[in-house]
């Protein structure tokens, strides 16, 4: 069985595991207090082109939005984000075990709009109803970059939507957990140091991108800096050896391999694509990052799975199924090459 | 100025303010630990036809929206409800700031199916996507009845969702804030003693329906019963002076007082809906009860408003709005016949 | 049975119910946008002699502790209290519910001292331990006036708490549930007007003084001012019927009849009090107010409560339990000649 | 400088790193839904020798504690535990933060007894006071095994604490963050297979005794484990490449690997403490765990601060300082006789 199933399938990548190796029997200090989280820490800030940034490492995606959007929020503050918001669908309420409502807006392949951000503020405020202070007060905007169809915005798309949430008092925290994958697509023209002046709160992912696990979050506005450590710790999320975080960063950061690594991946996954295509599945999204949505009839689907690992996305129809066909940093040139073979073969 | 906006605008119906006063300078226990509780409770077990149910008497509706909902679920249990309802839209994300998500589905005339409901529950056991536990576990259906449009469940309908329910091991819990208003109502066939074989929890709504304040909490499910006072205390909805909870019940419910004043509420809400159709406005909704939600020009709007304040409930399109026209047990004859008249005169 | 057992056994002042009543046919707008809450509020602010502060109606102790305290925390701060003090013991882990660690103090007699919040802080700050950040962080000091104990802070004492909490950057919140009760008793010089120089938020205790039910919250510092409402209402802390709350407050502060009632009250009191002493009770503390704390033989308790009834606090020892007797603005000189009597007889 | 303050300052042993290096390019399901996750399992329950128990792998202690805990209570449960407790006093308030009150009992070296469990539940049932209502109502006594002083309980003492709760109807849960320095010390008489008997749910700690990270859950009462990856997906606790768990603990659980690594750490532990004791120093504990309490003057830690790392723990009084002394499965003899050799020298 091949698997193209999900990004997460292998361990990571030798050079990560490398450095985690090579200062195994060395003693540093517990949660983050070490020199290697010192250095990553620099590293990133280096990246990031902005000296006037936190960064602190965490370990997964669902714990890292937790915490993030607990630090940011009042307990009546309201998160926007789309209906396709990995934290409306794929967090088992973990927004809302934390205390926040969500207010969902009906995506476009993924993606929401400034404009449609303006609407619910603007009904929040509205003179109609019984007042304003009877529904949570949006406060929060939530991206993924990529999103979790596999689209991108554009810089221009993001800075109308930062607009928007600065225009209102509202705070802008971007997802990235496949944010490599999104970055070097040839969708987007934001680059990983534009971050810091599109939005208040980023994280770059690191699972689904060659780490063994690990997440840097990046907090720009000032104001949400303060105590950020508590959060983490009091959340569960601060990790006693960690450096283990920080050692993984400073490998995929050197000299560019995170985006390096993500180039090869979504050119795999783009060669994959259009071999769907050619050869007469539907898309339903229009994806350039590593995961591609296919519309692929049952009995087919059922054909594909004897040899390969593919996620059934959800039902299409009766008789089609959106299959999700992810590629990583570790998806191997031969594996494409036999899905499609098989792809043609079917 | 004479007020249709809302139907909590006037005080209590003279005989629960008599109860109330008679009482004055007698001492009883706190915390519901008199003798008027019981009586009260008992009265209601009258009422309802059951003596094996538990009644607590709590202040107002988001309160004990909250308290009850948090006492039935556990932290990864989610609420299914109409995108319309009251839990949703109007208590500023009270059941979220209690950790539960809300599924919501689209309202038809403020009303959900049991089909739509077995819907999400299949799609939450799924074989698609990454596994049941990264979805919050559908646990409770809310209903309100009469629903926020004014409408109305069959007999029919409500065991229908109490079936599909029980048969995927959910909870059922009504939300009765305007109950007399509905159960009076021609489009529905339900009478309170029906409601304890047709759910696991409901409320009877007092502060609209003639009290000061007050409602009662049923609850008909042996597994929801323990420790229910706990979780009033702890939301801080425990009154101190519980009596006054249970005097006003008493009064509403000798000789069917709660009902008959329901009934001349919603005869004259009838009465104005007519006025309204006759005179060539659209509804919103087709409602039998104590709410009517009527699209009205913007201009003739204005005009309505320096006699009578009518509740601007939502923008239909740039040229008119939806106005909200409520009655109540406290509404005469006289304001409704003054109404009418400028309607026929706008 | 003439009843001692505390403070809320009657209903309302004649005066308060008759605001109720009178205004009972009115139509007024709901959730405290009305008139009667704009007076209330300005009366308010002219007994605190400040025009900069912030005034909400609530409805109970334990629901006004919760909204107000986690309006003013952030999810990782923490609050320090006297272990005896109310939010501790007896409101079912309320604080805790919504988040929030409580760091309690040895009281004495009740109260605690600004020595004992130092170093609380001073602890939490300390270079022993693994970090500031494994401890949740103090930022919210509780006291209750008068104390749980029916003792009073001076206002030197409660000045020098207010100047640990302002040199720390704490916030200092004051539970007034029987604010009154504590004010005009021998044992303080702080008065009302006091109170906005001494402290962030308080709140004035209606229920236990002459209201059926109700507090004032009024809200000093300016930081926490902002979207209270959204906290009201989210905690379900918002009456629908908002002028009731206005209007026993308008009757309680008209002429400073919350302040003759409360007078009239611990005069009694201290008349029990006295009349214990003579008759050879020890007291477990020395309150000037409306409690008083008894420590007696449970065979004369068994006597006493035939007639009698008082709380049985707790056990002292094996042979004694320690008592509490309470007055109120109900309380009768008739009433109190005969415990005396009993006393006496004992 | 030489570390001996905490147990998490190397990597992981040798055998753990093999494991997941040599997996490292295979393709497996993510969340724990692959076949080295079975095999842990398995694993576990045969070194516990019990069938009847479910296992789950997560990544840190208060990650474990809070979603454990959480797991287990409804809103108005409490925690019961040792003041010392980590849930207590290093774990920035998460109990709390997820909803929970913890009701503390005076630690004897760090342990609590079952009698003093029981006045705590009797105190809470007490005829005294306003009603069991007020107060959160314990459900779950928390120890740690070895407690955080380094103590241990006997099978006894464990005996007596489990029947209180039992015949109480609360749950015991065992905190082993330590667990193999606890089990192999001598004073205690508990055997790992014995605590499936012996509470309902304990977990064992791999971060402190060999792992990179990681912590095994095991449930042991079976109404505790329905949905409990539904509690570890929210908490966001449940890691991607959830194998990197398992295959530490199948490494660990190997050929007793973890007992044995926990025996070399616990003899060096004893003769650094013994040292301490020959040369006139005090204890706080006596400990025969790996982490050593000493009481010492302020100017010899100093200049044992120049080359050797510890924990200042505490203040003890003017002149001395409590100091932690950790040894683990990475510590080598040599170190530790550089460490003697300096205490003899000081």
């Amino acid at each position: 069985m091949i698997r193209f199933d999900c990004d997460y399938l292998e361990g990571a990548h030798p050079k990560v595991l490398k450095r985690i190796v090579d200062a195994n029997y060395e003693q540093t200090l517990g949660y983050g207090n070490d020199d290697y989280t010192i250095q990553a820490v620099n590293k990133i800030k280096e990246v990031c082109k902005s000296d006037n940034i936190d960064v602190h490492f965490l370990v997964g995606g669902t714990q890292t939005n937790l915490t993030v959007i607990s630090s940011m929020l009042k307990p009546y503050h309201a998160v926007i984000c789309a209906d396709t918001a990995h934290i409306n669908v794929h967090e088992t309420g973990a927004i809302e075990a934390v205390g926040h409502k969500i207010i969902t807006i009906k995506n476009e392949e993924g993606k929401i709009s400034s404009n449609q951000i303006q609407e619910i503020i603007d009904e929040h405020y509205s003179s109609e109803g019984p007042g304003a202070e009877h529904t949570a007060k949006p406060k929060l905007v939530f991206l993924s970059l990529p999103t979790e169809c596999g689209t991108n915005y554009t810089k221009k798309e993001l800075k109308n939507i930062y607009d928007v949430c600065k225009a209102n008092n509202l705070y802008l925290y971007i997802d990235g957990a496949r944010l490599g994958y999104g970055l070097v697509a040839k969708d987007t023209d934001i680059k990983i140091s534009d971050l810091p002046k599109l939005c208040d709160v980023f994280y770059i992912g690191g699972t689904k991108q060659g780490a063994l696990f690990g997440e840097a979050v990046v907090i720009i506005n000032d104001e949400l800096k303060e105590d950020f450590r508590y959060c983490i710790k009091q959340r569960g999320a601060l990790l006693a050896k960690g450096r283990l975080l920080a050692l993984q960063f400073l490998a995929l950061m050197d000299k560019d391999l995170y985006f390096t690594l993500s180039k090869q991946a979504i050119d795999l996954s783009v060669k994959i694509k259009e071999a769907f295509i050619n050869n007469g599945y539907r898309l339903l999204y229009n994806s350039f990052t590593n995961q591609q949505f296919i519309i692929m009839p049952n009995e087919k689907l059922d054909k594909l799975s004897k040899k390969f690992a593919v996620l059934r996305w959800k039902k299409y129809d009766e008789e089609n199924t959106v299959i999700r066909v992810c590629t990583s940093w570790a998806t191997t040139v031969e594996n494409v090459d036999k899905l499609i073979k098989e792809i043609e073969k079917l």
